[in-house]
């Protein structure tokens, strides 16, 4: 059996997310990429993928894995797959590793952006990518909120309440502010993501750029590990994932 | 009466253009803000654009004005009209005019921008916002080719065999090609545009940053003045209109 690994560009907007839903009739990413092997291959796989991604949220760097018979050249299975998966998926490469690689456990780090369109008026052409927030937004008290997530914590205040992650303790490495004419855009990266962690990190982020918290009350949040003190939740349609980091 | 203009920013993906086409079923932006109009004021009300657009085309600053018997100071029909619109279009902002200004014959210049996708692989997210040229464009060659359309010409190379426009003759102020990463920016700014003379220009030049043309060829097309001897159609997906031009 090879096993084949696959990056992959997709708009969330019409998926329940990555993970399977079978019986509920709810198209997901893995689903619809499962059935595409299957029209190619004729057998049954299953992905393995570099993590859940939420309802709505986009990828430009998704990776997902699954193992085949199948003697396709690797490099064949991006155009081969393209050729039957909706155009809201996208196989930007594919490539044969090694048996024991998993998109999930082998990652090493990952990296999510999160658009905000921060102008008066509402967007039609950007009503599903990013995140409306009509009131000005001030970058650098957001940046100076940043500056006190950084590092490894525990972020349970940042933590879905269904989270079912052993450890509330990741190591955020990087996360920038950067106002690009109407849209300020955050960009985070980390060893690896609690549930809906970048997007509850975001959500404050933009309270603090709203004059709603001190920034340094953001630290208070962190260090009450308690999902309670912690801020809103980001809309899912300005997420991206951007890229999942391997050795 | 009053004469309400409006700025519209709208996702065409979903759209058959602009204009009205009543009777078949296809909706249009036309229609679509109409109807809108009606809902509001219970009177039927025409709007005059600002032009056409393609079936596919984006704006960001479509141009449209309508007389009403309406009361509902200028500045509020903006979120009213939001309100009932669909997400795909958005009013940006809505304002009193004087009797005289005619969306169309008031303005004095367009600006166009056009889109292209310049990388190998195809895009889930920008399937129906940029045109994905897959082979490598030589920004130069188009820029040398650009500059042999500037001025004022008759542009009947690159004007559709539908065209109802009495002169051919337009005056094309700025013609500009931008690098951003992947993507390749036409801006295109003239008094007033040919029926898909923006989308045919595009589709010249990029034949020309793929080495189809040499820059010089553009001239020669130019000057014989005949469609049958211009360049290919850019699609409708990478064009938006960016703004009107009023004194």
């Amino acid at each position: 059996m090879r096993n084949i690994k696959l990056i992959l560009e997709y708009d969330g907007t019409n998926y329940h997310g990555w993970q399977s839903q079978a019986g509920t009739g709810r198209p997901t990413i893995q689903d619809t990429l499962e059935l595409a092997i299957r029209k190619i291959t004729g057998e049954e796989s299953k992905t393995y993928s570099s993590g859940r991604t939420d309802s709505g949220v986009h990828a430009l760097g998704h990776v997902a894995n699954f193992t085949t018979s199948s003697t396709i050249p690797s490099e064949a299975w991006a155009p081969a797959l393209n050729h039957v998966l909706p155009k809201d998926i996208r196989v930007q490469s594919s490539e044969e590793v090694s048996t024991d690689f998993h998109s999930r456990f082998s990652a090493e780090g990952k990296i999510y952006q999160y658009r905000i369109l921060n102008r008066r008026s509402p967007s039609a052409l950007y009503r599903n990518y990013a995140w409306h927030v009509a009131m000005p937004l001030n970058p650098r008290n957001m940046r100076a909120a940043a500056a006190c997530l950084l590092g490894e914590h525990d972020f349970s205040s940042f933590r879905s309440s269904s989270c079912t992650a052993k450890t509330p303790v990741r190591t955020l490495k990087s996360l920038t502010i950067t106002k690009k004419v109407e849209f300020v855009e955050v960009l985070l990266e980390a060893d690896a993501f609690l549930m809906h962690m970048a997007r509850n990190i975001v959500g404050t982020l933009v309270d603090v750029g709203l004059g709603r918290y001190r920034p340094a009350e953001v630290k208070q949040m962190l260090t009450a590990c308690d999902r309670k003190k912690g801020g809103r939740t980001a809309p899912s349609c300005g997420l991206y994932l951007i890229k999942v980091l391997y050795h």
